[in-house]
This record gives structure tokens, sequence and C-alpha cells, in this order.
């Protein structure tokens, strides 16, 4: 039985890997294990058969027999706790992966993805120049704290794992801005992160889905 | 070796459970296990000692001998896992909890703490009313996805567990802008909660700290 993941039918980013469903595919690529893709599109996410199984209407959701699942970091959790390679075997460092694994989506991500309403969401509205460099401040409060964190660490506790997964992931969406720039230690873990063999697999089979005619970026 | 939390000295909402303190004495009492906890001032939060343990100077952390977590998700998590009573048994369902604390802290949480942004951090800004709206919409509109997958059920996926605990924690936090009050079955399921002994005795403990000369809420 094969593990069915979902994805944009078209991704709002034109391929740039910063959708979900490339934190999914890079975990699995990980721990080598094989998946299939379902692609959705926006009016099926908002349908009743998408719905029952993705209560938000978002992507990626996981099927693996009769066992859905939703939210990525619930999704990526599940794969590193059924396959070896992105959660340590000691239970104090397997804690600490995931703690990092929340730190990435709970207090690194969420004014990042204030970009996001304030250029985007909102950016036709006239408190947007305004309203920018206060998320922006609130941006570098939190990369700074993570910059001081890494030091000149190769990754955030030890050998690589499914916080530094995520961590990246969260990063990545984060660059565009310029922000990322500012932090050279982070920026050079990104870099790290996107130099590893099953990253690179996960964002060209995501590219692919998105530029069908055009050759791996 | 008794396991000792962090917590502020003085909470910013007096006493009222929304600090996320309260989510881990709850997941603690709900397990019944006993704890300490150590009271961080304001200052400290920013200070080398607290930094080294929770790099974005955030309470609550978690000790337990020489395991040093922080993240109030991971924290729960692990608490969960090492004691019976948030988590089942079956793999399937233990996923699906697990799913459902990430819809909490990741998909329903995020726009109710826009309105922490919306109204004081911004509350002084000229955007502020127009903004409101907005933001009030969002929330609705994760609100009625989450009132539309609850339905007249007591909790979100079978017994109440570790996903409930984080989800009625995050609702919690919504209610005084009155939002909450206009999905009723939500209402009725925080109140079902709020209603839960460990939720009590968690709450009391954390308001005892923040109105030390008040007689029990």
């Amino acid at each position: 039985m094969a593990i069915v993941i979902t994805a944009f039918e078209k991704s709002p980013d034109g391929g740039l890997g910063l959708a979900r469903d490339t934190r999914v595919r890079w975990a699995l690529e990980e721990v080598n294990q094989p998946y299939e893709v379902r692609l959705v599109s926006f009016r099926a996410l908002k349908q009743r058969a998408h719905l029952a199984i993705q209560p938000f209407g978002q992507i990626p959701t996981y099927e693996d027999g009769d066992l859905v699942l939703f939210e990525t970091g619930a999704i990526v959790l599940h794969i590193a706790e059924r396959h070896p390679g992105l959660l340590p075997v000691d239970a104090g460092a397997r804690a600490r992966a995931i703690t990092w694994m929340f730190a990435a989506l709970n207090t690194v991500e969420p004014p990042i993805l204030e970009l996001v309403v304030v250029k985007f969401l909102e950016g036709d509205r006239p408190w947007k120049a305004g309203r920018l460099p206060l998320v922006e401040a609130r941006i570098r409060h939190r990369l700074g704290q993570l910059s001081d964190w890494l030091g000149d660490a190769d990754w955030l506790d030890g050998a690589f794992g499914v916080g530094d997964l995520m961590m990246v992931s969260v990063l990545l969406r984060v660059r565009p801005s310029g922000l990322l720039g500012e932090y050279p230690n982070l920026a050079a873990y990104v870099a790290r992160g996107e130099a590893r063999p099953a990253y690179k697999r996960a964002f060209a089979a995501q590219w692919a889905v998105n530029n069908p005619a055009l050759p791996p970026a």
C-alpha cells in the first residue's frame, strides 16, 4: 500500500518549493520512502471530499492505508517516528529534536507568515507601508535569537534531524524578503539543508509539477 | 527528581489562565504528575541564564533531571508520551490526536494571536480600526471550519486527549473577544474542557501565583 500525499495542482509560488508539501516530500526522501501525490485544485480544496480528510481545506494530507493525517508538523513527525533517519535514538535528544520542530512552526514561522499578510492579503490597504517595518522587526527579533543559538554549529542540536528539516523549511520562506541574508550563519544553515540530496529530490519533484514544460531548476 | 517548569512571575493576563504554563500544568494534572514551578521575571526572561534553556526568552520550560525542553507543544507531547492518559494506545488514533495538537497550534491559534497584534502591539496605530474586522474574519473562517468538524461530538477524535487539551487552550484565548460565543458547539466544547478536574487544578495553581491575596477564582 503506497503512501499518498496531496499537493497543490498549481502552487501559488510557482514551484519555489515553499508550499508545505515540500516539507513532507523532504521527510519522505530523507527516510527513503516512496510516495504518490494526488494533486488538488483550489476549488477542490474547499469541497466536501477534501474537507472530510482536511477540515481546514489545506494541503498536504497523508494517507497510508486506513490512516489519514493532516498538518505538516504531524505528518513529518509521524514519518520520523516510523522510519529511522530523522529522530535520534537517545530519548533526550529525540525530545529536543521535537522541541526544535515546534520552535520552527510556533515561534519562528508565525512572524514570517505575517509578511504574507502585510504584502499580499492586505497588500492593497493603506497601512501596508506603515506595518511592514513593524513586521520585519518582529521577524528580526526571532532570527537574531535563532542566530545566537546556532552560532557556528552545523545543525540546531547535534546531527541533522526533524527539527532542522522544519527550521530550514521555515527559513526558506523568509529568504525572498532579504532578511535571512542579514544573518550569515542562518543563511549558511539553510544552504546546508538545501544541499542535502533528499531536499534536492523533494524540490525537483514539486518543481516538475508546477513547471511541466521547463527543465529542472 | 522533581519535574520543574517555568512560569511568569506575574502573568500579563493577571491569572486568567491564558499564559502557556497553564497548558503544561493541565497536561501534568491529567497524568497525575507532581511538579514544581520556578517563576521568572520579565527581566530574567531576557537574560543569559534563561536564554541558555529557552533561546527565545519565553515560558514555559520543562526540566526533568538532565532533560531540558521548551515549546509548549513539545513539552505537552513529551508528557503525553511518557504517562498514560493523553494519547490513545492505538497507533492510528495516537497519530490523529497529535494531528489535532498541531492543528490547534499551527492552524487555529495563529489568526487568534493576531488579535493581540491588532489590539495591543499595534493598538495605538491608525490602522487598528481598519484591520480589526479583517483579523476577525480570518478567525471566524477557522472557527467555522472547526465547528463544522466537531458537530455535536464531545471531543475532536473520540476520547479526550492531547489534541483537545491544546485546542481548548487555544480557544480559551479567543473567548474574551466574543467570537467563540458565535459558535455554540465550540463554546460548549471549551466548557467541557474547563470542567475537567485536571484543568481546574491547573487553573487554580496559576491563579494563586498571580493573585496571592485573592481567594480562588
